[in-house]
């Protein structure tokens, strides 16, 4: 064989491979218009510049040196806070975090600016700062801490906060949750457990990072080799245990959706599907007391959203919003009989906020909880309702989140599908299911894919299975999942990694995805066109300033 | 729907799904013979008992408790040595270290007995027990040691040995590593460096402990999050430009080669087709010259197989061995020009010892090294130069080891495909290329999975593409890779790790895979026929064996 027909024969097998990957009709080189051509360009140039100078730590493999500490921090690895962690006995690795350096790149301001269209996969209880949560917590004269036992430097690394918002009668003490007087077990005013916080752990300061470690994951916890899936998911699950007392109060939750639905504007999303937790029946009131029950919860994120979208348009950003819905979920551990509840109440809410209820699902550690096949017998009950009274609440179901295969998480993706599920929630273990994987591609159902929160799964973007399911054909839209409990808010950080994980991944990739997190909503064909429209005059502004400016 | 209805249609939709995998005509249930039934459902149970009993250390999710600091060890998790390191900042996270634990479990025992069939991707250079390497060096009387600068209590963790065999007449210095009349740079003869090693240091022991530790791969290198691909691969190396002056010395290579076939037959293995390192040209000769050329490596090789089967045969054991051949390679960092020379030598050496040399492959990082589209000039025309000499030298080509998507190591697959390559050397990233998978499918190409040695690009077997694979139809054989660097000597460590990261994966299809490990192998079709039909029969002997004895 000579050289050129074998470049020949290279190129069409590369071309026949890249034909299935989900982007291929668009992005077939002959069809891309000038401005796309040029963005893509100029984003693939800035890529390869700065993975020189910035990302490039790696020493020469044959000059290998034992005591080599260089940070080689690599931008697809260990996401997380900036700080730099130094562990002493796996020694020479110091676990320089990425994010900060990740921040300050070229790549990411452009991103930072992408229209990203929806936002699909996005878990209320964690998708506001958590320092703006804290703020919004200490402004609420009601809102109370305790911990079990006097807070000391022996046991405050072992202390979880307990919030709570109480009646203004009830008695509480004015001691401090730090000081020799405090019994353990009394509430303590917030603002007041915060300024009384002893100066020997940090004074205010040293409370409000108490607080913060509780509700985030920090890098040992995530990166440590043995911190298992599940270990990893109990220290998740005991951030939304902690932050659910701060969240579900009815005048932090208001502020609260607010700040959710502003941040995520501006970091370009122009729509969000919410997943919210109906396990309580109730959240508490202004009065302090657990009685607002689920319609009052939805009629206060309605006018949530009417007042922000009043105040875009008196800014003349209207079209950089188009709205917010809801998919209704409660928790895997309940009963087959106590879900039935649950799915009464949701079809009551469908029918009486249509607007506002976009599906139903199930959530929880899929590894340690039911799977789906347990709840067969209301989930099969919950069609047949939804068929008698006419109305439209598709299931969107979690499934597959998990490193296993043919175990019960990995087996949700068979439910999940014959179920008629419209998307499917990480689909992480999908890739491992070649008739599955048609089904998607036929019926169009896409993934959900949450690149960071997978610190949980894998420990670096590399291994994630995100470019097979591209490479394959399968529809996907990038979410933050948790992005409070991460650090990663908004989508630009997700983005950024995923573009930084694939050499055949380019902008134009990005913007498909974006493209896709809008078609494959629950939006109606109306709102969808709407939505689509928008997006689409703000995706060519935007690439023409990436093309114009390079960036700059 | 009711949900009889619905549990049909669920099994038929498993059934459609898991009718892909690659061992799907051999493990439909209707099928089996009461023997396989018997044998799988015992290791099944054992599975299932084993991951309550000895793996289960994960506590509850909704009980975390911030200062847990259980082993949580889980069986696909990190291998490696046994030791047991803390790791002060990544706190509450000790790194236990898996390998032990697995060496104590009933389905250790079983696999160890289980015929595995051949050993497809082995580097000779790392195939013997570093303790047995060492041995097999102190042994040697010419064998030499030296440092830079005198060992000390400071330097030792930073320091590398440089080991040679020297002629009879060299001078060598008749003092100590660690002496402070120790100029640096100097030879000391190595038992007598062991023996004189200071107290201070650890003694002799200490002096093993040393040498051991530069020539594998420990846990914190492996493990570290910033210990990126490149990083592992760098001590990786470090560890072949070490032990290379060992291993190819003529008095030790013979003894290495015999060790590395009866450990292996200790094994299960009863073929092995091992990938040498012919970049030298000459290895160190009796004479302590480095004047022994290609051809006498192998007539050495072809001498050792011939006694060790001789002595099978005396015991009676002739059936556990059918043979050893070679896969020509070379290293991914000289020059298209200099690669010529070595594919004309391979040439000459496959038509000299036909039965010995089974095929041809480039090693090395394919991450930083070149791709193979860089020697698409002299690997053309060794295709042209195999056909005009009638020459069946097949590509057997390392591909797609990377964790990227359409970098340079994962288009080596393209070329690996279009050059003709009989297997691909890991593989790792074909998953992503649906039109290569098809082609592999098509052609039969099978992928030689390295398990353990993927700690380079995973941290744990359960995020290893293998299950993709598997479920997708592409046939498979397991390997070891470099068990020396790793520990993972033998094949049982590889096969235990993948039975325990699917629960699709059964007993049975592990003997697919070794199945396979013959069927795809590069052994004459009598040969073939030989060795399965062997294969057959001893594995019909070890199901009978787990199934009456449930492996006690």
């Amino acid at each position: 064989m000579d050289t050129e027909k074998y470049y020949l024969q290279r190129k069409h097998l590369i071309n026949e491979d890249r034909a299935l990957r989900v982007d291929a009709a668009r992005l077939d080189s002959l069809k891309l218009t000038a401005t796309e051509a040029k963005a893509e360009a100029v984003v693939r140039a800035i890529r390869i510049a700065e993975a020189a100078s910035i990302w490039d730590g790696d020493g020469s493999i044959l000059n290998y040196d034992p005591l080599d500490s260089t940070p080689n921090v690599f931008p697809g690895m260990a996401f997380l806070t900036g700080e730099r962690i130094e562990c002493h006995t796996v020694s020479h690795s110091p676990l320089y975090q990425a994010r900060e350096t990740v921040t300050k790149t070229e790549l990411f301001r452009i991103l930072k600016k992408m229209p990203k269209g929806g936002l699909l996969h996005a878990h209320l209880d964690a998708m506001v700062n958590i320092d703006v949560l804290i703020r919004l917590a200490l402004a609420q004269p009601a809102m109370h801490v305790r911990v079990p036992t006097r807070l000391t430097a022996s046991n405050i690394k072992a202390t979880l906060p307990q919030f709570k918002a109480l009646p203004p009668a009830s008695s509480s003490a004015l001691s401090s949750l730090t000081s020799p007087t405090y019994g353990g077990g009394e509430w303590v005013p917030l603002h007041l457990a915060r300024e009384t916080f002893d100066e020997s752990l940090g004074g205010p300061g040293g409370f409000d990072s108490w607080v913060k470690r509780t509700l985030t994951i920090n890098p040992s916890e995530a990166y440590g080799t043995h911190n298992t899936p599940t270990k990893i998911w109990a220290k998740f699950t005991s951030t939304f245990l902690i932050s659910h007392h701060l969240v579900y109060y009815i005048p932090i939750w208001e502020q609260y959706i607010r700040e959710f639905i502003l941040s995520s504007v501006e970091d370009g999303i122009s729509y969000v599907e919410a997943r919210i937790n109906f396990l309580a029946k109730y959240m508490t009131g202004r009065d302090g007391l657990e009685n607002v029950p689920h319609r009052e919860w939805l009629l206060s994120i309605d006018r949530v959203i009417n007042e922000v979208k009043a105040e875009l348009a008196k800014q003349g950003r209207q079209d950089e919003f188009v709205g917010l819905k809801i998919i209704y979920t409660t928790i895997r551990f309940i009963s087959p009989e106590e879900l039935e509840w649950y799915t009464e109440d949701a079809l009551a809410l469908k029918q009486e906020f249509p607007h506002l209820i976009a599906g139903f699902d199930l959530v929880g550690h899929e590894d340690t909880l039911k799977p789906l096949i347990d709840y067969i017998e209301p989930l099969t009950k919950l069609m047949r309702r939804r068929e008698e009274l006419g109305v439209d609440l598709p299931f969107i179901f979690h499934a597959g989140e998990t490193l296993g295969d043919g175990n019960a998480p990995d087996m949700n993706l068979y439910d999940a599908i014959l179920l008629g599920t419209k998307r499917i929630g990480h689909g992480y273990s999908l890739v491992k299911h070649p008739k599955l994987m048609e089904i998607c591609r036929e019926k169009g159902i896409a993934v959900e894919v949450c690149p960071i929160s997978y610190v949980r799964l894998t420990s670096s973007m590399p291994a994630h299975p995100l470019p097979i399911l591209v490479n394959h054909g399968i529809h996907v839209s990038l979410c933050s999942d948790d992005p409070a409990v991460f650090g990663n808010m908004g989508l630009t950080f997700d983005f950024y990694q995923v573009l930084m994980a694939s050499e055949v991944t380019g902008l134009l990739t990005l913007g498909e995805f974006a493209r896709d997190s809008i078609k494959y909503s629950t939006l109606e064909d109306d709102e969808k066109a709407h939505a689509l429209g928008l997006w689409e005059k703000r995706w060519l502004d935007f690439l023409e300033w990436v093309g114009h400016t390079g960036g700059n």
